[in-house]
């Protein structure tokens, strides 16, 4: 088994606030997080897929597909974007890193198991909002 | 003459847009980056000032102060901030690169002047917007 | 089960020097890390914590009172000090790599465990000594 | 069990080519990679070692010695080379991050095995091709 | 006058190699680059352009421009190419960072005069061959 | 004129502490830099060498010689050691980045010019003692 990753960047906005809270509750649980006119990151997105590497190639998922089905699938839809008004998945949920990788995890790796043919699967997704913070989500 | 660099780093939301213009020439001109729901980046800055090294400190002018000010005049007037909503000196200027280092130096270039009585002076702020993208400017 | 990290930073001075052994022998093993006169490092830190995303928050755990135990517990005790001379909890120890992570560990596991009522635990501690050396611990 | 991690870094050329295949569907395949004439890399590996502390060391291994390991038997056999042409334990294979990794774990694990007297063990070859794309082994 | 920069990246075989010498003078001046069999890099380049801010859009030149004739102009000649073999510029030339970054510049600065309307100029090539190895080159 | 750049890495232990001073006058200007047990740093230094490109070599300087100046007049003499007390050239001076590249320029400038016979000149050192504070020096 080996483990390939690709790394994608894009740039959103967003704020963490939850609607059936106060304004003051959003403040003391997000703090700046929660400013009402948004603000945003420069996303940084690693996607881990494992399997076995197939003799022809040397390769377990060609890179060219992995890179296409993360530009089509993710990638388009949220850069340049606003995550929290902009993005069909992310409709009435928290535009956490933690709810940001379970959603793209949910688009991945079934795209990711039809383009293989079941021969790699999705292992890891990461996600880094800012230099010191970021969320993974291994499926389970 | 010795130059000392402090970097910062503040996440914020905006959108390239000249209200002047119809959407469509926004779009054209500004690509993604009009988006009316805004989008966002982790941008970081290094501010460069110059001077004469004091031999009581060794210090062009004390760190700690330079990152004081930096803070204070503004990591904390952009920082998890909307810059076209949000932020008192981009009102009615287009949110680039190019103009916010152009304020940032109006507003550094004095304080850095009095903090030091004259013996440092601000050389050079680079913003960087992406990994990619980064604007310079010297003052003149 | 989401991961969420957070990174810290810390400059420290220490040496490597085993008290039992000769000068000779603590330079044969250690090389220049047994100087007695002491080196130092900015030493990059990354704490992991694993746990359920809270629907409330989007949240495994507050990335503020991640930071705040980070800054209060380790960060503040290491930061600008002699690993072997200044911190209560590296006495008699080696200030390797690999015992400050134990030792942050025992430090952090049990508060990140408080401070969540359990519902978030530590995964792993990570410390990168330089560019090239880094050890990992996930408490067993 | 503590994990150790040890960066190095070669530069190299490589082209992916399917010697059974045709020039066209290589280029299908492989697309620039397949370029006759060859293109290059600055490879990043990180060799991960896992074992207890050795009391009196603080070491898992010693630094020293798996810089050596890593010198000796991969970086001074692939730095400055061409991946499918210059290196003995990469000939007939194709020269994908994947068996790249395959190959230098199969050098690399007895070697550590020997030099630890078993107290330690390989855990991990990573190994990152650009910035964007990397390939890791964990031995099964 | 505002500097704005923009980032590109290629990989790319090449060897040191002066065909006027001996092959033993050629591995006592360029070392390992002199392999026969070439080797290669990341090559990581920062093209900086100069000009006054157009009150219109904000901008020096347009970012998307400037990376089209980036594009264009340079990374689809070199990226997984053979500097040596397969890019015409270079014929004839030895293939260091230095006659590089001369030979960019040669290419992009009347390019980027002609888009601008000469309102923005080339100001800068900076070309890193490896993480401790770069050339710049300002046009004179 | 073209413009090459070096880089090259330091683990060293200092403290900023004017002997002048009474202790209390000494944490108040250099806070926990005062420390008297001391701390350190991963220090990255670059240094930069202009001059014409040798149409024989395509390099300004070879970088190999470029190299072993810094190995053996700067690196070998501050790796691993306490600038404040190892360092013959920091002897009663105050050991700011700022002092460093003025002594480091001191000692490169005339070495490089007689490596090369003139060809080439020292441009500048830049000295980065964390992430986000560094000190450069052109030499007047």
């Amino acid at each position: 088994m080996i483990y390939i990753s690709r790394d994608a960047h894009f740039c959103a906005a967003h704020k963490l606030y939850n609607e059936k809270w106060s304004k003051e509750k959003n403040e003391e649980v997000f703090g700046a997080c929660a400013n009402e006119n948004w603000h945003g990151h420069n996303f940084d997105m690693t996607v881990t897929v494992k399997g076995r590497v197939d003799p022809e190639t040397g390769f377990v998922m060609n890179f060219k597909d992995l890179n296409r089905i993360i530009k089509e699938e993710i990638h388009d839809k949220v850069d340049h974007k606003n995550l929290n008004l902009d993005v069909d998945f992310m409709k009435g949920k928290l535009a956490s890193c933690e709810n940001l990788v379970m959603e793209f995890w949910a688009i991945l790796a079934p795209k990711i198991h039809e383009v293989t043919s079941g021969k790699a699967s999705l292992h890891c997704i990461k996600l880094k909002e800012t230099n010191k913070n970021y969320a993974e989500y291994y499926g389970e």
